[in-house]
């Protein structure tokens, strides 16, 4: 009997796609840069379907690839083009919130949960999930968890790896790994789930998960503020820790260029202050006690940060409505930027302390490569994490004869520059296959050499997502 | 040349300990119950000096056991005393305060750091390094880690793992590897730093880590307060996670039994309220802010409580002299069970939601074997983790044939009730030697034999720390 029809005995015929239109949406990478090829798409109901999906596949030697929402940044989710065809296993069906409870603030749910309706499943219990990202209305969980997915939230809650209690992985022998911890403290052994969480469906595939839930923050104050550099940004930064300590939950940054993209290409969005300034922080802070205190932290800092000459102009949210106005104005710097021209991308952290650094080295850096283009500057500040993207034109772009091959060398002159500084060429968007070459290059060969005895150990047949997170093994890291 | 000569040509006589006077504070557990036998203890002064220690002991085959502040209470720090004499790798030399990044909130320090001097140095800065407990004086960052030390601060703060960005560590064969990260966010494949926070010297040796800092609170509100239950405890838990969220620092509980104690057993110590009940808590919030919103928050949840029938009475503490008395109070428990009797000591942790079923079944639990015993109590209540202490007085205990057998029965059957509620047999303490039959017992055994393919991995020869924390080969787990 053949894979497929192994499959589709265990799974029921309509939970194995084969035909070519069924299939496409899972193999092509969500930007639409990446088309690989699959033997056929499972989408099992149960840890025990996965289970004998992961057993059939391991007998029969075939590749297999995870799937969450299939919104990896890194075509990540995808099956190779250049390799056998591999089974891929969507998570989509898995769907259901097993548990909530909420006097220890946590929930378990399947792997295929939607971000969004997990958040919201928390807010209707007057708890808040607190990862937050631009694809939340489809990420998967699980996906979110082989990530270890960042993104607005990180400063006061962590990544995603923080917010995880336990794990349910199916092992790609297809053993299963109950590990659904619901403790805040459990010193019994390796922490095993921090192996899954951030590998990226090399070593299992993750299929329920506990989650750790916050209280609801029902108080917010939200400034837009004006400085002159990052430097200056960073020394306002420091007076809110200072002064608003636990409360302080976000602290974005992004510069002229990023703010004027959006106010001309994305509909209905204004710029919060009348006049243009080089750099813009969105400051939020939320509690679960009173406005009042909120705004008056806000005010001091504020006032703090005017009278050291940190701060040009600021304006407070007065109104949800108002507060969301400056939220979507972040919110729509893919959608500016995408309508902008082509964006060079890049995703790397330093030491918040270097930002300012990296900032300054990184723009010589991409322009000795594209001399005088713009940068578009859209950072997490708060996690040292900078979304730093050299713009080209449409027309300019086009005129390259080699296009993709003055990207590749701007990112990799970017990345130098973030690790010359102790930083990382990817904070939050992960490896997938697109940086594998960075981390043979990036990282020291002894933690290759662990990630790989680890993946030896786990997948000896090294079936799991293949081709992904690690150096080819040809590929000697430095 | 002996390995004992070859260490000392390494390291220089004096740092080499073999006399049996020098070497005996290095092999016996602190509370005096163990005694292993060592080659002979070494005092490293650097990374560089570890690495050839490990090589040279990987060579000649030696076990070596790491020991930080030598604090264990499972008897994990110390060499055995039933197998080849281990080479104990002392890092107490090793305690230089690296560096500290004010703007990124981190700091790098040698693993000999003493907990209480790290506290210190965040504090002149500023800055809170929130791990807290009770042996800060003398445990060391190194140790710490490799227990994920737990205390008083996690509710609010997590435990050790959560406040390490990056560790530096030697492998069994003397490699280094450098993952002194100080990065908020980096994907970039496995996160290894988490299979050695935890892991108990059983993996390498941590010679360095970059711990994340906190804004330093400056506003402090502590009560006291008495209620009927644990599920009363719970409920206004529950309150303040509500209305104080970010700012809510510690939520301590303990029975009566253990405020007698202490205020009979400790000198100066006295109940904060005039009246005795059943059940105290003791709740600490801290923020940046003003103290007068604290204590209006601490005071709005106080009435609310009262007014459910929750709180039976309640004392703010009104200045800082007072915060202190509170704290301890609760700081003297070790030192009153101490001198009150012989405690038969345990460390679960079960969801916060099951802490009032625990306390009931285990109390049945341990008078099934010791009928009527007074029932110690005192609970990290937020984060579901009870120290369930039956205790015998000194007669009772001198008076049974086999008085270790009784507090082995008496343990096991408060850890079965514990497992039974998805809780741990250890929460914060670890596994040590004591608990590695636990282990056996307790985890499933996929993720039994995940640690020991890992324990290979790493260390093949099995050098590292032996006996500890993984169950023997020949204890399969169930």
């Amino acid at each position: 009997m053949s894979l497929v029809s192994q499959l589709q005995s265990l799974l029921g015929q309509d939970a194995v796609l084969t035909a070519e239109p069924d299939v496409a949406a899972y193999v092509e990478d969500w930007r639409g840069r990446y088309r690989g090829r699959a033997a056929c798409v499972v989408l099992p109901s149960s840890t025990a379907q996965v289970s004998a999906v992961m057993k059939a596949c391991h007998e029969a030697r075939v590749p297999v690839v995870p799937q969450g929402g299939n919104t990896s940044l890194c075509e990540g989710a995808v099956p190779r083009n250049d390799a056998e065809p591999a089974v891929v296993v969507s998570l989509a069906r898995m769907r259901r919130i097993r548990t909530i409870d909420e006097a220890n603030n946590s929930m378990v749910v399947d792997a295929g949960c939607v971000l969004a309706a997990i958040q919201q499943a928390a807010a209707e219990r007057g708890r808040l999930y607190p990862v937050s990202l631009g694809a939340e209305g489809s990420c998967q969980i699980g996906g979110n968890i082989a990530t270890n997915a960042g993104g607005t939230g990180v400063l006061r809650y962590g990544n995603t790896r923080d917010n995880v209690l336990g794990l349910e992985v199916v092992l790609p022998d297809g053993r299963v790994w109950d590990g659904l911890y619901a403790l805040r403290k459990n010193n019994t052994g390796l922490d095993l789930k921090h192996l899954f969480i951030g590998s990226e469906g090399t070593l299992g595939v993750i299929t329920g998960a506990t989650l750790k839930l916050h209280p609801l923050p029902t108080a917010h104050a939200v400034a837009w503020i004006a400085v002159a550099s990052p430097q200056a940004a960073l020394d306002v930064l420091g007076l809110f820790q200072q002064r608003c300590g636990g409360v302080l939950s976000a602290y974005e940054m992004i510069n002229d260029v990023q703010l004027k993209i959006v106010v001309d290409h994305v509909p209905g969005r204004r710029a919060p202050l009348p006049v243009s300034h080089a750099w813009h922080v969105l400051v939020e802070l939320a509690d679960t006690g009173g406005e009042d205190v909120l705004h008056e932290a806000l005010q001091q800092v504020l006032e703090q940060g005017s009278e050291a000459g940190l701060v040009h102009d600021a304006v407070v949210a007065t109104s949800g409505a108002q507060r969301a106005a400056f939220w979507e104005v972040r919110h729509s710097v893919s959608e500016g930027n995408k309508k902008a021209g082509m964006g060079i991308n890049t995703d790397c952290a330093v030491p918040v302390s270097a930002v300012p650094a990296f900032i300054e080295r990184a723009t010589q850096a991409a322009h000795a490569v594209v001399p005088g283009a713009p940068i578009i500057i859209v950072a997490h500040l708060g996690d040292g994490n900078v979304h730093f993207i050299p713009q080209a034109s449409f027309e300019q772009w086009r005129s390259w004869p080699d296009a993709d091959a003055v990207a590749h060398q701007v990112k990799h002159a970017v990345n130098e520059v973030a690790h010359s500084l102790g930083g990382t060429f990817s904070a939050e968007h992960g490896v997938g296959q697109v940086l594998t070459q960075e981390m043979a290059l990036f990282k020291p060969a002894v933690e290759i050499d662990l990630m790989r005895g680890i993946k030896a150990l786990l997948d000896p047949q090294q079936l799991l997502n293949p081709g992904r997170l690690l150096p080819a093994a040809s590929n000697p890291p430095r």
